[in-house]
């Protein structure tokens, strides 16, 4: 394969992506006595993330659960590079890299602050989980719909 | 009536009711950036103290639960007098001052550091409700069972 | 005094108020297991909803902090009326009802849901303290300015 | 070398490690509306972990950071295998696996319910700062004394 063409599958691999940003400001309750935002409130920030990235899609999570699917977390990631300070307003981008066959979803966070500094990235993988059953299932279709148009490959 | 009999009775008024204590260790995630525990975690300590003055009944919370009693808190009032540094080891007393009729309970919460000085006075009022029926219910006989005994006249 | 203008000065006493609305979807962490947002947490409603309320009068609580002025929580009183539930979009209005000459000020909160339902209702006082001396202040003069045109009395 | 002496050191090894373990009782304020523990809470259970296993050494993190000496965590990785439920009393374990010459120090976490199911396992990594002049420093010499013991070759 030509050189060319390579950069431009990656690129293509590039386009293949979907995210949402929305935005979080910092809370007193949430800083400690460093000043900082405390390094386990940021899972709340991920949260809130991932959910407006579902919102985003036309969904929401509340009713993925509604329709008897629940979401637990079974792994995160966080690497931390600057404090998030008090009355800071947190830039929180929510990408999904990839849509697995597999019955789980991986987010991927980043925060800036308001001079679009990186404060920190996190990974989360959800899995799905039937309610009722507590067995994993696949993707639900809805979700599946609302993301499949932002991985086509193009012809 | 005498005097004595007067006090004798209010002596007796005193005897009746039930507290408990236990120990809580403040949390560098609960300081905010005063350095003091966040005024709205006093009610997670509050939470623990309740829930181990009815365990030190014989009884836990979440056997109520399971016996398909809910208990909402319907009100709060907090009184912050001394802050909680990071690392004090609070002791959380808490009191049942009177066995009400009514489908509710109070506890009373105080919140003493180790040099013994109080930090905070908190009551909570819950009330009893049926999870399935989501209606008001008397308090479950367990709980008054249990109670009862600390707030009978002796004769 | 007449009656009418006995209403007339109720009517200006209403008015001699200084609110503010924002607005905060309930985080799916901040519920507990009987699917409400938890007790302890609209402790954190309000104090957004008071950082905000001093927000729209053009400072910030984290200015007043830098100007060398902490303000603590010194008492709390929170009715619960409905559960707020996770995803809902709550209206949080504070409200300034007098302007006190003594070192302190209190906020009341008044929490909706999105049909309107009234939530809940806070009201918290705060003490303003000098964070070098560690004494009781008066009210920086900042704020202040910025309160007063609402609490004037027309002639 | 001999195979014998090579499993001998692998055992050395092994041995050469700094462990403590403390119990955590589930809040309810901490559970959220699937009835589990909060995957964002699971970092103050790491927090407790480590603060304890830092005190059974005979110091605290409280009298580090009052030596100026502040320990912001730069990582946390988290795999979450069984919820933990309101009201178990979670045994944490925490472990340090090395002494590093970096100015940084690692933490395992594993959490145990009362079956002795594990549910979760984290690792958490801290830089040493000066609060002061706001860089990294190596481990305080009192920490290094008291983790020192447990790192050494014998011979």
């Amino acid at each position: 394969m030509h050189r060319a063409s390579q950069w431009y599958l990656l690129y293509q691999e590039h386009l293949r992506m979907y995210s949402a940003t929305t935005k979080i400001r910092v809370r007193y309750g949430e800083t400690d006595q460093m000043g900082f935002l405390y390094y386990g409130f940021y899972a709340l920030y991920y949260e809130v993330g991932r959910a407006e990235a579902i919102r985003d899609l036309g969904l929401t999570y509340k009713e993925l659960e509604e329709m008897g699917v629940m979401m637990p977390v079974v792994e995160m990631h966080a690497h931390y590079y600057r404090p998030a300070l008090y009355d800071d307003l947190i830039t929180v981008k929510t990408i999904v890299k990839e849509l697995q066959d597999a019955p789980k979803i991986q987010f991927h966070s980043e925060l800036y602050n308001e001079k679009g500094e990186l404060l920190n990235k996190g990974v989360t993988t959800l899995v799905f989980v039937d309610a009722k059953e507590k067995k994993k299932v696949s993707m639900p279709q809805q979700l599946k719909n609302c993301l499949q148009p932002y991985f086509e490959k193009e012809n």
